[in-house]
């Protein structure tokens, strides 16, 4: 019996974010609403992850952000889920809340529908910051792509932000 | 291209735990060590998930699980993360950061060796808590099999025990 519970290909790339952080010496926490802690769990299987990832944050729901990472409900009613000041917001959150020298936050569309406030399927926020620096931001819109396709590049796409931000690219 | 990112059996039995949960209007929040997230991002690729799962939080780490969801240091440090009252804990703090109705978490040893405090291998305690009423508690010990099979059975053990809690079994 094979019971694979995630992409072995996801695997392997986050066998190479998790060696990147113990050559570093860092830490980090994700903070995840579309991909829902995926990211989280595909590093926590790469060889070593438990010297270099202390967990997540699944803001699955606007609600969630709330009450978990303190993000403003104010800012999630006037300005959606899916933006630059949101996932920023989140990094910070769950900075605070780990003893993780690294965040890495994502909010997006991974459809198959556009999301209650409009945004459309494809569209992708990132940010990563370590602590005491400027957050990186990243932006992708991949298109109204399949679910599937969409996810998996979005984990690709965080482990890339999180290298950079070890300064490993 | 196939990019599959969860095992599509998980994603099924995923499907019938929010059918029921929104059968029962109910919400839920998981609180994962040893699964790492992947209870959660199995809920989210069902169905109709945004109207049942709130998030999850991801305390991988004995510091995270202090910080993110306030489980007491001491009891962590006498009697290690892998026992029943610090899953109570950790379902405790997560309905406390979140506005899910029921709490599910879990913490186990999926190996490929036992815990920093021996804990062996195959070694899970699930705890599923509904806002207001008594917790209700699962210890399995699966034996000391391979860590893929050891993390898909505490999944569908997970979804089991959430099913129970909302008086769906």
């Amino acid at each position: 019996m094979k019971h694979s519970c995630v992409d072995p290909k996801l695997v392997e790339r986050a066998a190479g974010v998790i060696e990147a952080l113990i050559r570093r010496n860092l830490t980090v926490v994700t903070a995840e609403s579309c991909t829902a802690g995926l990211i989280a769990a595909s590093l926590s299987l790469a060889k070593g992850a438990s010297e270099a990832l202390h967990g997540g944050f699944v803001t699955y729901t606007k609600a969630n952000k709330v009450t978990a990472l303190g993000v403003d409900e104010d800012l999630l009613a006037r300005e959606g889920s899916v933006n630059a000041t949101v996932v920023r917001e989140l990094a910070r959150g769950a900075l605070a809340r780990s003893p993780a020298d690294l965040a890495l936050a994502v909010s997006g569309v991974l459809g198959p529908s556009p999301d209650e406030d409009g945004n459309p399927v494809g569209l992708v926020y990132f940010c990563a910051q370590r602590r005491g620096q400027h957050p990186k931001h990243l932006r992708k819109d991949y298109g109204a792509e399949a679910h599937d396709f969409l996810r998996h590049q979005t984990i690709l796409d965080a482990f890339d932000i999180i290298l950079r931000c070890v300064g490993e690219t």
